[in-house]
């Protein structure tokens, strides 16, 4: 077990209704691991089927094409976790893990997480919920995947970052850092010159502006309507 | 309550684990309803937060874009389940689902759904193990939209389908009845004419045969070469 000082379950939310002793007996059973910045923590090959608690750092679900496009799935912040459909089904991963920042990661086996699943409703009331999350997420992809334009998906991804930037007078909206255009590319799946295409055609309406290490959208109502448009939420 | 015969839960997969008096108990608590083919059992837009039990027939969730084009998600037998994302999250639909042929439901109030898995490890196992699928065939769907052009998604679509009706030699494959190329239209998102066209060439290189009311694959391995070829699989 690390010796870190945050080297504890207590900030995960999956075992927040457990007592700081169950979570704790736990934690002595996990295998724990520090990972830096793109190290891979599960391969999409291994026959790993142990969930992961992402108890310091962030990380990444991706695919790759057969080609090498990347095709992210889902960031995953510090008091998260992943990594459980393995554990559930027994089968094989879905998708690789890899780090985005120096990252602390407990291995919990599958046995230890249905185990504790089984014998806490309420930790398995959040799995599902988590599980169900993950399905309304995909269906929402699959539908702009089948009937969107890469143009306007782009713009929804953008909508999506810019509604967590909200300003407190829901006109105007702040993304910080810029975002990367290959991690829109690879969350969007399309490439990298189509972002960049739509990036400076949004600039050159004033729909985005960049400042210093943020991107402005000065009105949030006009990007919302360019999405509705064709999304028809 | 129905007064058809066959109208009780005891084979429903999710509560095969209960005892027939807990089956009666939750059929009692039920609403239950017949639908005609076509006919929708649950709207997208409606509050209903019920977990619908396919005691017989077939049914189908879909979508809609917003130019009308159908994209559907799953086809559901008789003895399955849906609808549970709404009761487990509380949240709205994600889908509408339609009756394929003549059905018969029973509609699980959310209360009663949660309060059953809550009370029975083994049922929330099995939802869990059925989110986890759906969460698997959703992320094998998102890497066919983005890495796949529309013709290999037929072909992977049509693969899909061989499997399910491979001959017991391994080499050929019967898939009964023809397929509808509207139906492949919508669940590998493209159009009807693109499929039409998929499908002549296909059977212009003998790689499909239509024999009557089936369609026959008289190489499974070669089929299922073109998909992996461009899959990676």
């Amino acid at each position: 077990m690390s010796d870190s000082p945050s080297a504890n379950l207590d900030r995960i939310d999956l075992l927040q209704c457990l007592t700081s002793d169950a979570r704790a007996a736990i934690a002595r059973q996990c295998s724990w691991r520090h990972f830096h910045p793109h190290e891979q923590i599960v391969d999409r090959s291994s026959d790993s089927r142990d969930v992961c608690l992402i108890v310091e750092g962030r990380v990444r679900v991706v695919n790759y094409s057969l080609s090498g496009r990347e095709i992210t799935f889902d960031d995953i912040e510090s008091g998260g976790y992943l990594g459980e459909l393995s554990a559930i089904d027994g089968g094989s991963r879905s998708a690789s893990i890899v780090a985005l920042t120096d990252t602390l990661v407990a291995f919990m086996s599958p046995r230890l997480f249905l185990e504790t699943v089984t014998n806490n409703p309420t930790v398995a009331a959040i799995v599902m919920r988590r599980l169900a999350q993950i399905v309304r997420t995909s269906t929402g992809r699959i539908m702009d995947l089948s009937t969107l334009g890469a143009n306007n998906r782009v713009h929804a991804e953008l909508l999506r970052l810019a509604k967590a930037g909200l300003k407190p007078d829901g006109r105007s909206a702040e993304i910080t850092p810029v975002p990367i255009h290959s991690d829109i590319a690879s969350r969007v799946s399309t490439t990298r010159e189509t972002v960049a295409r739509v990036m400076s055609d949004l600039a050159r309406d004033n729909i985005v502006i960049r400042q210093g290490n943020s991107l402005i959208i000065p009105d949030f109502g006009r990007l919302e309507e360019m999405v509705e448009e064709v999304r028809g939420d």
